[in-house]
C-alpha cells in the first residue's frame, strides 16, 4: 500500500497535485493505492499566528482537493495524509483529514517557541550539560556541550529572540541565568554568554546544567536513549530511540 | 597524570599560560602532573597559508614557553601538546613539542579544503545517498540525505566556495555534476541544485551519489560505522566508530 506525495506549496518533494503524473501516479497504483500525503514545511517560515492559519488551510485544501480528484478518476482515496507542527498546532479546520504527522509537537523547542507552535516552558527534551570552565571576567562558562551534544542547528537564528546553538537552564529547567546562550561551539564544547551577570558561586566547574535546544528532532538524534524525569531530579524511567535509518 | 591546558590565543578553554594560576595548578598536581596541552582552534579563522603558519607558530611557543615556566618551578614536563588540522598541515617548526593532536586531518572535507589543508580530491569520507525526487524544470534533485545524514555544518558559508551543506558527487566520488551543492536540507531530505545543467538521463529515482560534507568530523559522528572501499565501489572493510560520552 502506498501513498502519493504531493506539493502543497513548501517545494521541497511530491508531485504537482493538479498535473497529469498525479492522477497517472494513482492509476498505476492500482490497488495498492492508499491516498495522499503532504507536508506544508513552509510553515516553518511563518513568524505569526496567521500566517500559520493559512498554511494550514492550505494544506488541509490541497489535500482533500488531492484526494477528490482521485476519487473522481474512479480510484480510492483513503488516507489523507497533512503534516507539520506549526499548522498541527493551528489549524483551524481538519474536514477531510484522516492523518496528521507533526514531530516536533511532542517535545517542543526553542524554534517552535519563537513561532508560537508552544511556550519555552514547554519544551520537554533538554540537554544534560557540566560546566567545564569558566571566564569570570568575560562573564562566561565553557560547558562540555557542543556540536556534537546540540547539533549545529540555528533556527532561532531567523527569529526575534536568537537563543545561538541553545538556551541554558538551570538543573530543574529554570530559566536562572537570564538570556544565557551558547555563543559559539566547536565539537565538544560549548562557550554560553548572557545577558545578566554570571551567578559563579552557583556555576562552579561540575555543576550540572540543562540546555534546551533550537531543534528538538536534531538534537535528540545525537542520542540512542532518553533519561526521563517527572517534575524532579531523579531519573524514573529509559525510552530507547530508533535511530538510523 | 594530567596536563595542564592553557590558551594559546583561541580564547575556549584553558588557563593564561603566563598568569599565576597556571604555575599553582602545576604545583597543586605534583607527581600528577605531565605536561601542557593546547589547542589553536583560531587556525580556523585563517583563510591562506600564511595566516595558518602564523597561528601555528603562536601555538608552538605559547605551548613551549609554558612548559618551560613549569620546569623552571621545578616542575616537570613531560608532554607538550598542540593541535589543530591547519596547523598540523603547516607548522614550520615544531621545536619543542611532543605531541600533535589534529583530528579532521584523516578525512579532509570541504572547509580543510577551503583553507588549504587538503584538496576537494582528498576528502575520505562521503555520505551514499539516494535520488529520490527530480524538478526537471528547476534544475534540481532531491535526495534522501538531510540534517540528519550531512549535519547541519555549514563551515563553507564564510568561504570563496560556499558549498551549502555538502558537494554531490557521482557514485565513484568525482565531481560529475559541476558545483552540485546541498542548497537546503530538512530532517531526512536534501535539495541539490547545481550551476550546470543536471544530467538527468543518468540521475533517475533510485541512483546513488555520494555527498562530501562540509565538516567530516560532525558528519561522521551520525553514524556507527564506516564502509571502506578502496578505489572502487566494493566495500572491502568495515570499521566500527566510537559515538557518545
Amino acid at each position: 500500500r502506498a501513498l502519493v506525495e504531493i506539493d502543497c506549496g513548501d517545494g521541497r518533494g511530491g508531485v504537482d497535485p493538479n498535473g497529469d503524473l498525479f492522477v497517472q501516479i494513482g492509476t498505476a497504483l492500482g490497488d495498492r493505492l492508499e491516498g495522499v500525503l503532504t507536508h506544508a514545511g513552509h510553515s516553518y517560515a511563518c513568524r505569526d499566528v496567521e500566517c500559520i492559519r493559512q498554511v494550514a488551510e492550505q494544506e488541509r485544501s490541497t489535500a482533500v482537493s488531492a484526494a477528490e480528484r482521485l476519487r473522481s478518476a474512479g480510484l480510492t482515496c483513503e488516507t489523507v495524509s497533512v503534516g507539520s507542527t506549526p499548522t498541527m498546532r493551528h489549524a483551524e479546520s481538519l474536514a477531510g483529514v484522516t492523518e496528521m504527522r507533526p514531530g516536533v509537537y511532542m517535545f517542543g523547542d526553542l524554534f517552535q517557541a519563537e513561532i508560537q507552535s508552544c511556550t519555552r516552558e514547554d519544551i520537554a527534551v533538554t540537554v544534560l550539560a557540566s560546566v567545564i570552565g569558566r571566564r569570570i571576567d568575560e562573564n562566561r562558562i565553557l560547558l562540555d556541550s557542543g556540536a556534537l551534544a546540540l547539533s549545529k542547528d540555528r533556527s532561532t537564528g531567523v527569529t526575534s529572540r536568537d537563543a545561538g546553538y541553545g538556551l541554558v537552564l538551570d538543573i530543574d529547567g529554570r530559566a536562572a541565568f537570564g538570556e544565557c546562550v551558547i555563543d559559539r561551539v566547536s565539537q565538544e564544547h560549548g562557550i554560553a554568554i548572557s545577558d545578566v551577570s554570571l551567578p559563579f558561586d552557583e556555576l562552579g566547574v561540575g555543576v550540572k546544567v540543562r540546555v534546551a535546544p533550537n531543534h528538538s528532532c536534531l538534537t535528540a538524534a545525537a542520542y540512542d536513549r532518553y533519561y526521563v524525569v517527572d517534575g524532579g531530579r531523579e531519573v524514573v524511567d529509559t525510552f530507547d530511540r530508533v535511530n538510523g535509518w
